[in-house]
């Protein structure tokens, strides 16, 4: 019979709308502050590492953010056919960073992250997501990502990589900030920004893939991979193309990438692309 | 600021070996009992619908049961080229049972399962799963699946829709009960088990398909999909083939399938086999 009582010092994340929650075990509180923007804490966790709270909610583990990270980055950058300028709105642990600057033919990545206290409690708690920091193609901004958008240009592709819809991140799902990302983006480029639980949020990849071709993109489309952390155990991510086909990519490059992943590969960029029947969306 | 503390009635299992935990609200304990084999409860979920637990362990919701039904049987059913015979494992809720049915080139099912309490209360409480039990195809043997299959044959399809490989159902991941399944199935059969989380039990799907090779199984193949309510929020099914290419299925029976799904499609079906970088066990 298996004990079904949390005994013990967890961290609990509800997800209060579906009346769901996951939880891990923790050995120790090692950080806690309250930022102008928000609120963060580290756990030290039992089997997943260090753990990234904001405002209550998780957002990284050490042990699982590879996946995450990998899909973020990847499928968009060996979608597009030559990506040398990348904008990453949010995104303060680096762990994005780290993987866009794994593409040899990136010339420069721009973060622009409204918290610098993230980034700074990254480095000191995280830090094999910040290992590419120095990186001479790196550059940081700490400021407010939409207004940033707002005059930006020549970016090849942009990735929103942002807390949950409400609170600051909220602009970042509606559509004058996606009118903003379509006029910085060169012809061909691409936005992807996370998209949420296909399980619990389907209405809003629906409405987010509807704003963001209000904004004049061509197309969108959803992508499925785990997340063990997140709510429902299944992310998403949405891109959207500036006159880019999203079906095609670079095989040849993806067989033939001069870096590791963990999860991501040619045939999981080939099946993450398959819809399940109730959430055909694009 | 998000509320990290389970107030009210919650169902919690934890995943003990992990050190993580998922969580669901609920309403009401509707049943419980105690059979020779292990302890069945049913609670009221407040979002899940009815939710089944035997000696603690979630077995399956209203809400999510979909993908581990659709996942456990489609995918192997459209890769046989011409199903006839099956034989369920367990499955005593009936769902995996209900899935078969809707291919109509099937002429027979045996559901073996140990425990008849796990059917009587899933009439009751899961009565969809249950809606075609009258099929005069169906036939139930409540027994030992064990050593039920130690005198089958001419089989094309088994399913192992058990519990986890402890109790009950620990035999049921050893190369014993592999070679009784090998000398059922007809040529060209195949077996599919469940197999568990890829981020928590990769030892164990590892050994499953190692066991499942010593028993002359000349190929096997492990899929991911996502289920909610099982640890870490994705698990995956094991095929293993009777000299059986598990890389061919038929595509345009699928693609023109006469019975809806939720989740299972043609692009599911191809995308499915994708195996991360970390897991590539075939």
């Amino acid at each position: 019979m298996n004990n079904n009582t949390l005994d013990g010092p967890w961290f609990t994340e509800i997800c209060q709308d579906q009346h769901a929650a996951f939880s891990m075990a923790i050995t120790e509180k090692l950080h806690s502050e309250t930022t102008p923007f928000q609120t963060i804490d580290i756990y030290a966790t039992k089997s997943f590492g260090h753990l990234m709270v904001i405002d209550g909610y998780i957002m990284l583990t050490q042990r699982d953010n590879f996946l995450y990270h990998e899909m973020m980055t990847h499928p968009c950058l060996f979608t597009h056919n030559n990506p040398k300028n990348i904008a990453i709105i949010g995104g303060g642990d680096c762990g994005t960073l780290r993987e866009v600057l794994k593409h040899p033919g990136v010339n420069k990545v721009t973060q622009i992250e409204i918290d610098e206290r993230v980034t700074r409690v990254a480095e000191k708690y995280f830090p094999e997501l910040c290992a590419s920091n120095q990186d001479s193609r790196a550059e940081f901004f700490f400021g407010d990502g939409i207004k940033w958008m707002e005059e930006a240009e020549n970016i090849d592709i942009i990735i929103v990589d942002s807390t949950d819809p409400i609170g600051p991140a909220e602009g970042l799902f509606q559509k004058p900030f996606y009118e903003s990302c379509y006029a910085a983006l060169n012809e061909g480029g691409i936005l992807i920004q996370q998209s949420e639980s296909p399980f619990y949020h389907l209405d809003l990849i629906k409405s987010m893939s509807d704003a963001m071709k209000s904004a004049d993109f061509s197309e969108t489309r959803t992508f499925l991979y785990p997340q063990v952390v997140y709510p429902s155990g299944t992310f998403t991510a949405t891109m959207a193309g500036k006159n880019c086909d999203l079906q095609q990519y670079r095989k040849n490059d993806i067989a033939n990438k001069t870096f590791d992943t963990v999860y991501y590969n040619l045939s999981m960029h080939e099946g993450t692309f398959a819809q399940p029947e109730f959430m055909k969306v694009d």
